[in-house]
């Protein structure tokens, strides 16, 4: 079965670079699954651009929010990178879209994928309680929607100064 | 003598749920001390509606400040889960009590005790320094209580996205 | 040849502690190397008041921009304790001054140095992104200085509660 790794940290914490190394000792070449949302020409200028640099090894899909169907779509070809599930929640949530049954969906696709995907993530809730309620809901959504990944993801990994931590498997699997 | 297990973590980072598994696993029935403090009626009703959904094998002790009596009356009786020690801190600086005393008989408490405790506390000083001058005052202080605790406490998890990574023991122990 | 070690965490994490206690493992007498800018009176008497209690053992060195030099003018001689790079890039911001090229030279000094220095950080990237522009343009660059640093030092922990969690070496290395 395909393997699935959840790598998840605070901003700049090297989460990217880790997910790239790790998706193409996997296999080369990938797919790079991008969930940013263009929402302007200047952006979609920006995202070419990084496309462009991320090398040959790389087959970008740009995915906002239809990101099951994509790992579907590649399953079985190639190890996928998806970067990252935090712009998808964002995406996801902007859209009033059903979140608690995207993330369901989500997991039976990993549960039944063959092809390996790396998932990146980030830690929101390290801080102090958001004054803002919007940013409160976003944060409880992101911690809702990492723990339903860590869950059926085979490797976890918190990204730290860019070194990776193990965080699973642990001594309490 | 009875054993002191500190979940540190986010918001939604699966705290509780671990510290529920593990209080049961150490002895069932068990107590549950909830210290969030129910400002009105609406309140009051999602605290009872809570403690009605955790099941019978909890005994639910509703004690906002009280937390070292609460510890004292339970001990010798059943394993003990306290949730959480960021809601009884904040009602302690909430009603200008002297944090450090409290901290201090918290800390003799649990050396003292003949039964388990699972505490649960959030981390909230891992983002950028809150422009608010009792934000910054209130994570100066939960880091000082939580470096307390674990300085006494047998045991040590970080939450990360669900998953109990371990603080303490570790190999500078 | 000199060891690094990188400790960050969030605040009151018991960072400095930790870095105290090790810097002096390393060697007694050792030096303290504070990067914090004294704006007015009341700071400078602050620092002195901080720099007197910590005792005989510490020769304090006040360098809020100048670490390099710092680290070079006392290689050789003891053990070093940097305590932070958060202010020392905070203040390097402050100056206009070419964050990256200060990194490299830091980088490359600690490469070259023969006594051993223990650095403080903070994580700051774990909360909520943050609604002010400076505060994003600050935490995108401390995690690329912590990287940098890490990349290069001997041994990284995440202070967590006062305590030490191993992040380098890792499995990975």
């Amino acid at each position: 079965m395909g393997k699935s790794i959840l790598i998840t940290g605070g901003a700049r914490s090297g989460k990217s670079a880790l997910a790239e190394r790790w998706t193409l000792e996997a296999g080369n070449p990938a797919f790079y699954i991008a969930t940013c949302r263009a929402y302007d020409d200047e952006m979609a200028a920006r995202i070419a651009e990084h496309q462009g640099r991320r090398g040959p090894e790389w087959q970008t899909i740009a995915e906002p929010t239809r990101l099951v169907e994509a790992l579907q779509e590649t399953d079985g070809q190639a190890p996928r990178l998806v970067d990252c599930l935090t712009l998808w929640l964002s995406n996801l949530m902007e859209d009033e879209a059903d979140v608690a049954a995207e993330t369901a969906r989500l997991v039976a696709a990993l549960e039944a994928q063959h092809s390996t995907v790396v998932l990146v993530t980030n830690e929101v809730g390290l801080g102090i309680v958001p004054e803002n309620a919007l940013a409160r809901a976003f944060r409880d959504a992101q911690g809702r929607l990492n723990q339903a990944i860590a869950e059926v993801a085979d490797e976890v990994y918190l990204a730290v100064a860019g070194q990776p931590l193990k965080v699973k498997p642990n001594a309490h699997d």
